[in-house]
């Protein structure tokens, strides 16, 4: 079997494809808010959760092709909560992936527009989505996306991160935030395929273990980067106004224990997966592009 | 048959009761967020697209408890699109039914935290809502609710709005946005009990009518409140200092004209009722109720 490496310049090219098909199809009223849509996500996007929900659809033998619709939701909530997180009353950034962000470009009146935009355009596209099973699995995979983004989610994780603005946080409670901000997406991108196809409870159980430990390892990942990088080349200001004062993994407890974290995080993930044998090599590949990754 | 009007007290309770367990139930990981998510909902709200929705169901017959998770969703994207359009990058309103509006009370990071989050709370409720006809159908009144608030639909119309400040716009371009920004969503509340019951062309096209001509009746008797009220009466800022630049219907044609196109939407719209008979007096009441309201 080819690596999932060498697959991915294809996929995401399917990705962008797929995204710029539904932006195009979505019926439009306001040109301004067209252009503010398709600005945030055709920004030259990694696409790394669609591509996780990918490679988790071919450790389980869930045909990729029927995945396309729901890795490309997933990557316009994505979007969406980068919008957000970007506005001054968030993380006040005004550069990502070396742009000016949408509120900068387009005044943030649009750039919250758009963003609610996406959101609601994602659940229309996974609606309207083909589905090989039945349909009641189609209602529980957006159920369970939806419950991903929420307060029980990502918006949830974005909510405590605020709210630990200049506190001194034990590992865990870090984590937690982690776990939820970030963490819960990239998990329903990885559960995703499992609407597909039924697996025993051991294989979802594995799915799981491993989706939390990336999670976290992902958003530690993202911190270092912040802290040791440069801006030209991650692309956005290193160390924004407001997210400087959050809780950070290296900030808080340094860069070594975040570096040896996110291994152990790493060992701890691509251990979960020796269920799956041979076949989960796509995932073991994602998890080692997320915590090699420099921007 | 009672008239719907009397029923509306007891529907509403039923409402809120549905609003307040959806909201305990949704498993939330940050008070702050939660709490703001429940200050926004549970603020006294009218309740009128639910009740919209519960008429239009009443009419076609339709049993109402199918109607419920659904005229509760509604309710729901209502509330987040009201945060939004409160924010000072919007409307910047500072009251809302009288009490601080969200991000007064919450800080602005927070209150868009809770918006997003009502949003995908409301598609999650839709997706897991029980369901007495096909899953099928379902999916479709999910797909059409997440059009009616997204680019073509509620956000679209906000966006043209904004545009729209110190224009002098013709009253077809004005009645364009107020049929995206406040039509769309009371249209998706109006025809979502057609996915529960097969409706000939006819009786279809009668439902859209009404809903088109109620949706404008309705945003111009809201100007009309605005440009008439005294704040204490309807506890908001009479003219909001962003609000008082946008098109308004009163401002550019005259408060007579405006009460005279709410007249003569009303008809239209009762009207377009014809086919059903007697059964549709509850959204005869419902148009009613709207441009008679006072606040």
């Amino acid at each position: 079997m080819a690596s999932f490496k060498k697959q991915i310049p294809e996929f995401k090219k399917s990705i962008n494809h797929h995204l710029n098909m539904i932006l195009y199809e979505s019926d439009q009223s306001s040109k301004e808010l067209s252009e503010a849509m398709e600005y945030s996500v055709m920004n030259g996007g990694k696409r790394i959760r669609p591509m996780m929900m990918l490679a988790s659809a071919m450790a389980i033998d869930v045909e990729t092709e029927h995945i396309i619709p729901f890795a490309t939701a997933i990557e316009l909530l994505h979007s969406f909560s980068l919008i957000h997180d970007d506005l001054p009353c968030m993380d006040d950034d005004s550069i990502r992936r070396g742009q000016p962000t949408t509120h900068i470009k387009f005044g943030e009146a649009t750039a919250t527009l758009a963003a609610d935009s996406l959101q609601s355009l994602a659940f229309e596209s996974m609606a309207k989505a083909k589905f090989p099973k039945s349909k009641s699995a189609q209602l529980d995979l957006i159920s369970m996306i939806a419950k991903s983004i929420g307060s029980a989610g990502m918006a949830g994780g974005q909510s405590l991160d605020l709210d630990s603005e200049n506190k001194k946080l034990d590992p865990s409670s870090v984590e937690n935030i982690y776990m939820l901000k970030t963490g819960k997406l990239l998990k329903a991108a990885i559960l995703a395929p499992t609407y597909f196809r039924k697996l025993n409870n051991k294989e979802v159980l594995a799915l799981i273990s491993f989706s939390e430990s990336i999670g976290v390892a992902f958003q530690i990942q993202d911190d270092l980067i912040e802290a040791e990088g440069d801006e030209d080349m991650i692309g956005k200001s290193v160390v924004s106004d407001k997210s400087k004062n959050k809780a950070a993994y290296p900030i808080l407890f340094g860069i070594n224990e975040s570096k040896n974290r996110v291994k152990e995080l790493y060992e701890s993930a691509c251990d979960s997966l020796k269920v799956f044998g041979e076949s989960s090599n796509s995932l073991r590949e994602m998890a080692e592009i997320i915590i090699h990754r420099k921007l």
